[in-house]
């Protein structure tokens, strides 16, 4: 027996099924048409944010990373909630302009803007986070070209890390951002230019549960904030801190004590450097804030035994779920938060591996999982689905196509 | 330095730049219409499949896996070379029905059927791979219920493996197949129902480079068919002997020796046992055929150093090549065989990392190489992309969408 991982908090039973927002599973799968379908719960979403805003200085701003999730109806409901939004791609962008966000308060990171994507993130008006010296020239005579005056921000390397993060986005040679040693000179020369300078977005880390890290991290970002600032030679118009926040995926994880985190910042707000006095403060989170948001339901097709192992086969897979099935930057496989959506309330009775339709043995959602019995036409659910599932997943691989996504 | 896997044969070079077809990596491109761009080759999967049949007996048919890689052209292509499709899924039914495909010669394998899949396949007259006794029941009585006669084989999950494969489809408890014993009282059951029977799929792994580990099991296979027949109680109309052989991605992997794989065939078809005597006998193969006929192309949009550490950033990424980036089903990263498809001629110079556009630390196509120098403009290609590149990456991850392909 292998243990699954925490059920993230707000799911209720309903009738002996999982229910979100008061529609059981079954309910969920006919408003979404068929199964697999992702289902995300506006009313998570919500609470999710202001839990985060209760505990966090006031003017700490909230920022969403849309690669974490770009499902419009979600993007529309995050729009009511955060302060702005990053993109990492033209095509994010395209998203952002469909979904109405305000250009002004989008932010565009990412190695490799091409030529077309700076011209169009320049027109909408888009911050530039910008990535290397070469990315800032061709920015800026991509500006100069159609008239547009640059809204920039540098994106540092910085020397430290984010310790205990599951992606390390600093530290190192890296392919982000800009040695922080070569920063200032930078970004005098972007201000020398004539583009509208926007400070800086240091980002150490993503998918930490350690909010002692996190806290260790957020202290480093001011420090070498103030430090580049005072090297620059004017105050800092905005500072993007990262992220750094994750969820409990596993057995054993901790949900991270924001309250802490929160607690950190107040006392370091308080005593701001004057490099840092007006500067507007924001985070960006993509996980943190939808990732528990979201389930997603797959049908049981089969139900077969071999060798004395059960295994119930469902109509979803890697195909949607590529973390889950332990694929995407995993090391050692783990089992994701899963149950049987349909026997919610039922004892655990047997040890069943449950695994996807594809023609792979890497197509495993549970691994030897202690659950209520499934019958074929039972639904199965894997939690923590609301980021990095839909659109980090190969949805094409053996022609099977997307799944479904609703938001309720 | 880290090494790159080897170059497969027939790539030549064209004014300095890698050539297909006498196309040149800057002229395929603009055919292409953009980068990133998957580039497959008629003459490569032509004479791959000609040297197949060369060294295999005539009796062997040869069957396409389309799940390596679905592109229409190439299926059109590829159904003038080989004897028959394996299909994994509703969709890719659908798929060699547009490309005009003979449903006879094809077979549907794969866990978690769905009905409305079974009920396509039926209509269309395809081999049902049976993969449970449920499956074989739901299937018999859609066929009942649509009036149509099943054509149905079973596959056989084997008590051994294929050893040394990168993808182990048998050996102990697997979602794939039947456990042996279980399937000669599945076989008499859709006899007796009447059903067409095809007889068996034994698929043991693939991915394999040694000639010996697959001699091995295909006479494994071989006897365990006899067996079963025996059991079954009359002559096997079909055996689907799977697939197994692989291709050299890595440093140091060798090509399998398909001469000594056709030798030890020649010698075993000579001297079938009674239930085999006049069985139609094929292998299923998906990469070996198609893998190394593909290139990927992508261009370098920057050129950056952090930390004494040189980093290509290109418009392509994991999100079309997934494995290569080292994401899916990997343990220890290492780098595929890549080149500077423009600078095809020149003497290495330095050492460099290559990485994608997106914003994530697991997306690098090539670790610490040793390339010429490349400057932004510079094409990379990256080889063994004929094979689960485009339908096995997250082509919607970051916003950034599926690549070109075509087929020259």
């Amino acid at each position: 027996m292998k243990p699954v991982g925490p059920i993230p908090a707000g799911y209720q039973s309903k009738d002996g099924q999982i229910a979100v927002a008061g529609h059981t599973a079954r309910d969920l799968v006919e408003q979404g048409g068929a199964t697999p379908l992702f289902v995300y719960s506006r009313e998570h979403l919500t609470k999710r944010v202001g839990d985060l805003r209760a505990t966090m200085p006031d003017r700490l701003k909230i920022n969403y990373a849309i690669k974490a999730n770009p499902f419009a109806p979600l993007l529309k409901h995050m729009a009511g909630l955060v302060d702005g939004f990053d993109i990492a791609s033209g095509g994010e962008l395209a998203m952002a302009q469909a979904a109405g966000l305000d250009p002004r308060a989008i932010s565009f990171a990412g190695p490799g803007k091409r030529n077309e994507e700076l011209e169009a993130a320049l027109r909408a008006g888009v911050t530039l986070n910008l990535e290397s010296e070469n990315e800032a020239r061709r920015a800026l005579a991509i500006g100069e070209r159609i008239g547009a005056v640059p809204r920039m921000a540098i994106r540092v390397n910085p020397d430290f890390e984010l310790r205990g993060s599951g992606m390390k986005m600093g530290g190192g040679a890296k392919q982000f951002g800009i040695d922080q040693a070569r920063v200032p000179a930078l970004a005098k020369e972007i201000i020398a230019a004539g583009a509208e300078w926007r400070g800086l977005h240091i980002f150490t880390g993503s998918q930490a549960l350690s909010a002692e890290a996190i806290i260790e991290a957020q202290a480093n970002v001011i420090d070498l904030a103030d430090q580049l600032a005072s090297e620059i030679g004017q105050p800092l118009p905005k500072l993007n801190m990262g992220g750094g926040l994750g969820i409990p995926y596993f057995h054993g994880d901790e949900p991270v004590d924001i309250a802490a985190i929160g607690a950190a910042l107040d006392k370091r707000f308080s005593n701001l450097p004057a490099n840092l006095a007006d500067t507007d403060l924001c985070i960006e989170l993509g996980r943190y804030l939808v990732g528990e948001a979201g389930i997603y339901l797959t049908e049981i097709v089969d139900r077969k035994e071999s060798h004395g192992s059960t295994f119930l086969v469902t109509d979803g897979g890697l195909h949607h779920q590529l973390a889950a099935s332990g694929n995407f930057g995993t090391v050692v496989r783990r089992n994701y938060p899963s149950a049987i959506a349909t026997k919610y309330d039922s004892e655990p009775s047997e040890e069943v591996n449950i695994v996807g339709c594809l023609c792979t043995p890497l197509d495993r959602l549970a691994d030897k999982a202690h659950f209520p019995r499934a019958e074929v036409g039972d639904l199965v659910v894997i939690f923590c689905a609301g980021a990095y599932g839909a659109t980090a997943s190969p949805a094409d691989f053996l022609g099977q196509g997307a799944a479904r996504e609703i938001l309720v």
